[in-house]
């Protein structure tokens, strides 16, 4: 048995949560619904406008290998915090919910801070998330230990980091790590701009390393061009040996060869976004690595995904197992 | 009309909250429900052995000015922070709720860091409250500006302030100022053993300076040395023109003169227990310096504790101007 489920890479943040309403998004220049890329002065512009917060580690695959090991599972992260107060606060979260968390923080001479995304949450419950990289966006092939990739049945890539300057290199040591000690890959896309700013380094991952794909409706039409959903999952399912699609309140479609499923969307109050998709394949992946079939590892997902989003922040609060077997799943 | 309807002086800190059973209390020394004074040893220690938490401003009087500022209230808060992460949180929050806040930061050079205090939350809404005090408790006479003082109506002082070593220089110099311009001052016993460690402290500015008494039943006994509640009260109010004790489920007492009036408690499902005596300081003030008689200083006072208690976080998320509407006290 390897010592790892799965192995998720990503950027490293804590998330700083606000509500707003939606006259504050066009008052600030804030894109609804997406994630945008902001520097050190426009977080400081953007943070000073923002109301009260609150502050909830996040970072998107450090929520899904929160979730995996919420549910017990074997798992670590690879992400990139400072020697600072934010950064032992990320690193204590995913330490405290039971991930192995080894990366070596930036020194505190580094010249930027531990990255942060102001999320301002409107009262539909939409996201729309500000992301000061910080030195998340330095992680580096060296921060890749290959011994840790081997020890992964999965290793689970977030498309955000395709965004920082040694992030593809990083993503091709590991992949060699895991792919050559016979473990597998999957990708999130992440957010359909992090894919057009991207779409052929995902493409051309997607179609020589990728086992396991996981995006939402949005993502997948902006990867493929096309306005065709159902166009975009026939490419996806030939390129990809599974893929798993979210699509709002219309759940999620799961797809393998000619095989597919649909799971259904819990019904829940919205009240924050924030961290469905991760949630989704944080459930999916431990169920997967779990031995459950795939319509059951879609299902799973969108029950995590419906605790993520009945509260404010992108971390498990119920206990998702608990949740499982009350929707019969477990 | 002066500046501020309030101004306010205590600890600042973030609170980190951390949801867990009782037998972590017993496992990790935790005494529950009351506030321990913690070492960076112990800070350390005890934050890794709690789960999963979340960031959230804190500091009892920094939360009785938020509820005042959030209630429209002109008030300002003296507080110290280190010019730190945690520092700037702490600073956002309370001017993004609409309070001054001009104290100035202690530097990066600083020995402490920005005070926490760690809240353990268990299932019953108890809140188990361990405070790293950091560069706060070292607030001195110089960081109380006379000027500011005199601008107030009333001061609010933070009964755990007795415990830095020039926190009573501080304050006689803030009572001197303040009652100079003719403005009125409040306090809050805050704890049972800070009144404990600090009685004849407490006793003295009672008896000399203090014109509005907080605090709660079990602070009262302590602050008397007696188990009878009646008694207790009978003494306060013959030493403080305006005494307001709050009784947990039982409401609050307000005694002023031979005057007396009981405000109900209000109705909630308690989810966490701190900061519902600041809050009901923050409704019961603003009321007061709002024109407001003093039975329904009481009832906004409880209303505001009840949304408070309702939610993790000891900052208020709903509109207490709407709650104090739907009880019929606006």
């Amino acid at each position: 048995m390897k010592k790892y489920q799965v192995v998720g890479i990503g950027n490293a943040m804590v998330d700083i949560l606000a509500t707003e309403d939606e006259t504050f998004l066009t008052e600030n220049n804030v894109e609804k619904g997406i994630m945008q890329l902001i520097d050190m002065t426009r977080a400081v512009e953007l943070y000073d406008a923002i109301g009260p917060a609150k502050e909830i580690s996040g970072g998107s695959a450090a929520n899904t290998i929160a979730g995996i090991a919420h549910l017990g599972g074997r798992t670590a992260y690879v992400g990139k915090v400072k020697d600072d107060q934010l950064g032992a606060i990320f690193a204590h979260d995913l330490r405290a919910q039971g991930a192995d968390y080894d990366t070596v923080f930036a020194g505190a001479d580094a010249a930027q801070e531990t990255g942060r995304c102001i999320v301002v949450v409107t009262p539909d419950g939409e996201r729309s998330m500000n992301t000061y990289l910080g030195v998340t966006e330095f992680l580096s092939p060296e921060d890749i230990l290959p011994e840790q990739m081997a020890e992964a049945e999965w290793i689970y890539l977030e498309g955000y980091r395709f965004d920082g300057p040694e992030s593809h290199q990083a993503f091709a040591k590991a992949i060699e790590a895991c792919k050559g000690a016979g473990g597998k890959v999957s990708i999130t896309l992440s957010d359909p701009f992090c894919v057009s700013r991207h779409r052929d380094a995902f493409r051309e991952m997607i179609q020589n390393d990728v086992d396991l794909l996981f995006c939402n409706r949005a993502e997948m039409l902006s990867m493929y061009e096309t306005d065709d959903f159902e166009a975009a999952l026939a490419v996806a399912r030939s390129e990809v040996p599974i893929v798993a699609c979210t699509d709002s309140e219309n759940g999620a479609h799961i797809l393998a060869g000619d095989a597919r499923w649909h799971a259904p969307a819990t019904e829940v109050q919205i009240v924050d976004a924030t961290g469905a998709g991760d949630m989704f394949a944080g459930g999916f992946l431990w169920a997967l690595t779990s031995g459950y079939d795939l319509e059951r590892c879609g299902r799973m997902g969108c029950v995590a995904a419906g605790e993520i989003i009945s509260h404010i922040g992108a971390r498990p609060e119920a206990d998702l197992k608990e949740l499982f077997a009350q929707h019969g799943l477990l």
